[in-house]
């Protein structure tokens, strides 16, 4: 099944709108190039919903989040909305900073996100927010007026960056607990939901895909997970009506990636090499590779 | 010709001011420095001319267009103008919002523009726009106020994204007609235009060179056209006098690059190996590598 | 004691909050995962104090220099502070504008830097700057208006971009000199100051690290003076209280992964593949090696 949605995708070559950060952008277009999609990044409020209103898919992904975007990311969002598209949250970071929760919570009450892809960390964070009103209307108004310094200084979570907290790993162990948590997130958020980590779930709140594909390096590697959420919309785009299957075949996908470009590293190659190896393989991958190497169960 | 081009830009080196978008600017600035150029990337209003005016030679490219930064390129280009220097402007995506629309549109009558690169979609679009009042004001004016939503959710151009539309390749068939129509765009313009496809055409009305170099993988990599933008940047500005065959000489080098980085690739590697390869290829490029394999007629 | 400083590093893992430049973010976060740190780029003044708050070090990148950032590079710069944690400021061709020199000049004024890292123009012409009253508060006023173009179109320093001046090369002949202007640079400013070149020099006004390794190849990639901003936010970050020989072993570590990757160059590879081969370099760069290779003499 999972083949099939990849050649869905490479046959459609549906045109993703991604409103992303600086820092992995170059590499998520290439990746949707990579899987036969087609990328567009356009981030401008003057712009963004027109742009929305000729994709197939939408991603939003709050890494280095900015005030200048925010309106963008709503107006793309409700579009999205209006059209029926499918919509993909990475709220990368999102425990880190009170900007990026309140905006992340606006997103969850406003837009009719499709799939939410982050680290345990992430999502455990945007699982706990408080469910009191979320200021909406003060933050829209804030995201035009410069922030005062006061107001930001107290770190109000615990530090956790844009990778997962030790205590946030995915074993075996902590597993029917994590699966619990994340069938539960996806049921109030009404979401498929995506959480990576040394084991990657999917789950729209009855099925899961456990999946073990993947490989350590990948953290070493800034924006796989970017990558990740931008193939994701990539593949529910192209397979509208399944959106579970769809995620999963996305995660599958990086995964295998992951696997079959370490094989490919050679002496004195570290982690820039292997990042860019990760997008050779997606370019490379067949719907049978697919098929055959997805290391998954259903729960 | 282009060989004596290539070593005149690797003599000269002159400083590129690029303003242009996130997703491909790093590998803007290594084709700069791969082909012998210095890339500067200032795009704050509060430098933009400045910045300008300590360089060679200005590109505007408006992928990702941002209201933040069309004021630095209306005051680069200016700046531009009035010493004298080559502006080769890059309509990313033009077809694709009115926001790009009108916002090349007041650059085409605003600026001095020496050179305009685009794929057919995009220059067909440009070619197309409206002659009647360009409502610049108006959009000055709008560049430093939130757009309401509304005003921007119905497209009014055929969905292209980035990418040429299928009507729109390029072939031995249509190369007539589309000859006359790059010629005729670019006495209307008074600028060289290129126009890139599975053949490349440069013209300033006159003269026209279709080229023949390249490979359809380029089209796989995120940000080849704009590196090309960059490139033609570097020799207009290197070869002052020679607009017509210095762009030319920037686009056989870029087709050629691809051919020779298309030869590089080894099992396993895909567009994110093979975009780093066409840089590298550049790096190493020879005058006489230029005057051999270029593969150009003029007509 | 490098090697050590480097184990540190690996064990400690810092978190080094960045405010840098489009054009070589990406590049910057990988430097930072492969030398062992973990980035996090966040740069809207909505979060950027508290990101600081949740990190081990600043990394101030003035490259693209933007209105937008600069209350968020102050913001987070006087978080810092309070905290005690190390900042390292680059000023990406702090003399290419007005606009740079008097943000680095408020910077100077008002945040407690530990390291200043540039190339022999940058750092010259910060020592140069006027030591009359530099109108920050009409700069910081400004940084929320557009610029009137008038006022910034007359260039008013030497054209430099951002690399080093000819002029400004360091050679062994005129090492002496500039051990003196760096020495007394770093006394007045009271800060590390690292300035890189053929040699490198690292010194905080009494001791000095003059450092021969490297190669000059990494000229032509860009970013590579960004990366080791970042790498030295990260070193000193993970050995607090030795500020001056964590930077000195920041820059032994960047210049033995410019030799290494030089030495994996095959043939046709330019400097795109050297830039990632640098990175990956520092990804497999033993404490050892460190000790080893490193070339270095105090003065």
């Amino acid at each position: 099944m999972f083949g099939k949605m990849l050649e869905n995708l490479r046959e459609k070559a549906p045109l993703i709108h991604s409103i992303t950060n600086p820092v992995t952008v170059n590499q998520c277009a290439n990746m949707l190039l990579a899987c036969g999609a087609s990328p567009i990044m356009a981030d401008d409020p003057m712009e963004a919903a027109q742009i929305t209103g000729i994709s197939n898919g939408l991603v939003l992904n709050m890494g280095t989040l900015s005030q200048r975007t925010i309106p963008s990311m709503m107006a793309s969002g409700k579009q999205a909305g209006q059209l029926g598209l499918p919509i993909v949250l990475d709220p990368v970071g999102v425990a880190a900073s009170d900007f990026r929760m309140k905006t992340a919570r606006m997103f969850l009450e406003k837009l009719p996100l499709s799939v939410i892809r982050g680290n345990l960390s992430e999502i455990r964070a945007l699982g706990e927010f408080s469910r009191g009103p979320a200021g909406v209307d003060s933050l829209v108004k804030l995201s035009h007026e410069p922030a005062g310094v006061d107001d930001l200084v107290k770190p109000s979570h615990e530090p956790a960056g844009v990778d997962a907290l030790a205590a946030d790993r995915i074993t075996e162990e902590n597993l029917p607990e994590i699966l619990d948590f994340a069938r539960d997130f996806s049921r109030r958020t009404n979401t498929v939901s995506v959480i990576t980590g040394a084991i990657d779930l999917v789950t729209d709140g009855e099925q899961t895909y456990c999946i073990r594909n993947g490989h350590p390096l990948m953290r070493k590697v800034t924006g796989t997970g970017c990558q990740l959420s931008a193939l994701t919309g990539a593949f529910v785009a192209a397979n509208p009506g399944h959106i579970l299957e769809a995620a999963a075949a996305a995660v599958t996908t990086m995964g295998l990636a992951g696997e079959i470009a370490f094989k490919r590293l050679g002496p004195g190659e570290g982690n820039m090499t292997y990042g860019n190896y990760i997008i050779d393989a997606v370019c490379h991958l067949t719907p049978e590779d697919l098929e055959k190497e997805g290391n998954y169960e259903i729960r």
